[in-house]
């Protein structure tokens, strides 16, 4: 499903390990705007979850949703699924900018929500996010894919776990993504709906610094957007990058931007670089540049003793949408706490609200 | 020469390519503290010129210096050397904190000079340095190597001069090093004899940023230094970092360290990523990182027409010294401007100077 021209519709497919019975964890999705309303669903269907029905307002978004997955049933409106005592944890890719506000309707209806990512546009959002979780003690958990759904970054976090670089000092992570602008949705380019380029697609970066570092906490240092090449987007940042530093100490930095040019094999040839006390880790998250069909999920480990290449695709899976079903269902935190995940967003939304703005002069 | 394990000595040696007739271009080396003296030596030989003699009041160094160059004579003293007609230019890599003073002295002497980086340690010195190429006339060149001593650094730059990747927009530089302590001399570990990471290492990606992006000036925008796990060496900064805004609105980011650990196969798994409006170059200077025995010199370029991957080492050369010889001679500037040499080192200076220095804590 997933297709190398296009980031949008980045849909890995894992093995299934089903972590429930058939049937104790029925799930839906309502909002199908972007394409990785399919990795979400792929990633809970793998661990057991079932997808009950789903549903859009908008006729052309439903029809896609169809086509992959034949077999579901479309429900016949958000209601059909929010008062559905059946379904325990409802899906969701709308407009960034509405995503919170299906969050606070899916948690207002006793259900938890996964909602992909930036998993909401403004930090008066995320205040009502966390009362929402506070008052239903719902979930709002976010699809940030560039790490969950992605084999290297989850290995990358076993590596570290196991102590193999000691303790991380620093993470740069770049996160290039092809435009292929005639395929996106109008609301793409419109800034008050996908929230600029560091709430959007920074917020990746942002979560898996917070994650790599073990860090609870972050202050943006410098962020800088910009629109070097594409005034006929005139609300789009093509570019942006972030320095943050943690509150362990321990830095990051990413870069994100779309100028993934034509001549690439993949959407992006995103990477990410863990220093620590005794070693350091590369991964090369979807392709190995340079060499044509190596596949993704490529780790680089170099410490005192040794240095090493894991070609880690189709061996480690995904195991945080089974860990995220446990959690629905025990009312724990092991796949990713509330905090982390707000917290991500919120780093991202102070990034992009206090970035400097670059003008594209040479 | 060039020792895997210790950046300190990394002296490549190219093909002989000379620029002038035997005897035109005769220098001297004063000054034989750093290891890269031999490449500065090396780089200069290559191109045509006639090393004629050395010295440095230290008979250690000047024991090691006549391994490496048993053909040539010792000088007696800095007095023969600077009193020297025949002798155009002096090479020197003396303690870090005394290059300026020994330029001064040199440039007086009405020789031009050529010293390791970084050229200077603090922002007097470098009025001083400035003053000086005024009032002489002469210049004070400086081995930048990471760039002109690399021949994935020299082909990118062809590659950018090509119309490769457009126009740059941003340069991210990573230049790690193996500490090797038991190696290096009691001054390294002196903050005032070395000036800092980001005056020291920082001062090779300040020039690289400088150079891709065609800038002329910048503004660093944040630095942070860090002694993140070496306290017994409490001058030592073993981490810095650095984010520049160019006046072209380019941008730079660069990390050095001191934490290349011992199973990697080289001193330090440099890389340069350049990002253009029309493709990206990715340079890997010394090592393939996973792969073992593959030499240095990679650099991978994507763009509209192409992903390709360049194993450049031994095909590109190092033009730098040639240029530089006929530099001296005809009294252009080919190889290097001067103010683009002092404008690295300032920004580097002014990058430490203003650093946030993170604490160790975890």
């Amino acid at each position: 499903m997933a297709n190398i021209s296009d980031g949008a519709i980045y849909a890995p497919k894992g093995k299934p390990n089903p972590v429930v019975k058939k049937g104790e964890f029925v799930f839906s999705a309502l909002g199908l705007y972007h394409g990785h309303i399919y990795g979400i669903c792929n990633g809970l269907i793998e661990a057991g979850g079932i997808l009950k029905n789903y549903y859009d307002p908008n006729p052309v978004y439903m029809a896609s949703f169809t086509k992959q997955f034949p077999g579901v049933k479309p429900a016949d409106s958000e209601e059909e699924i929010l008062g559905d005592k059946e379904i325990i944890l409802v899906a969701g890719a709308t407009k960034t900018s509405e995503r919170c506000a299906l969050g606070l309707r899916v948690m207002a209806a006793g259900k938890d929500y996964f909602t992909d990512k930036a998993p909401l546009t403004t930090l008066e959002q995320l205040e009502a996010a966390r009362a929402a979780v506070r008052t239903t003690g719902k979930k709002y958990a976010v699809y940030y894919s560039e790490r969950i759904h992605v084999e290297s970054a989850v290995f990358a976090g076993e590596l570290i776990e196991q102590g193999a670089i000691g303790r991380v000092l620093q993470v740069i992570g770049f996160g290039p993504h092809r435009l292929a602008a005639p395929n996106r949705p109008d609301w793409f380019f419109i800034k008050k709906d996908y929230g600029g380029i560091l709430c959007d697609i920074g917020s990746h970066n942002m979560e898996q610094i917070l994650y790599y570092t073990g860090a609870q906490d972050g202050k943006v240092v410098s962020s800088q957007i910009a629109n070097y090449n594409h005034s006929q987007y005139p609300e789009l940042d093509d570019f942006g990058d972030c320095q943050i530093l943690l509150d362990n100490n321990a830095t990051g930095y990413f870069r994100v931007d779309w100028f993934t040019p034509d001549g690439l094999q993949m959407w992006g040839d995103g990477r990410l670089f863990i220093l620590g006390t005794e070693g350091f880790i590369e991964q090369r998250k979807y392709m190995n540049l340079g060499i044509k069909d190596a596949g993704g999920g490529h780790v680089f480990l170099a410490n005192g003793k040794e240095e090493t290449y894991y070609h880690v695709e189709g061996k480690v899976g995904y195991p945080f949408f089974g860990q995220l079903i446990l959690d629905c269902l025990n009312r724990t935190e092991n796949a990713m706490t509330q905090e982390h995940a707000f917290k991500a967003a919120e780093l991202s939304l102070i990034a992009q609200r206090d970035a400097v703005v670059l003008e594209p002069k040479q």
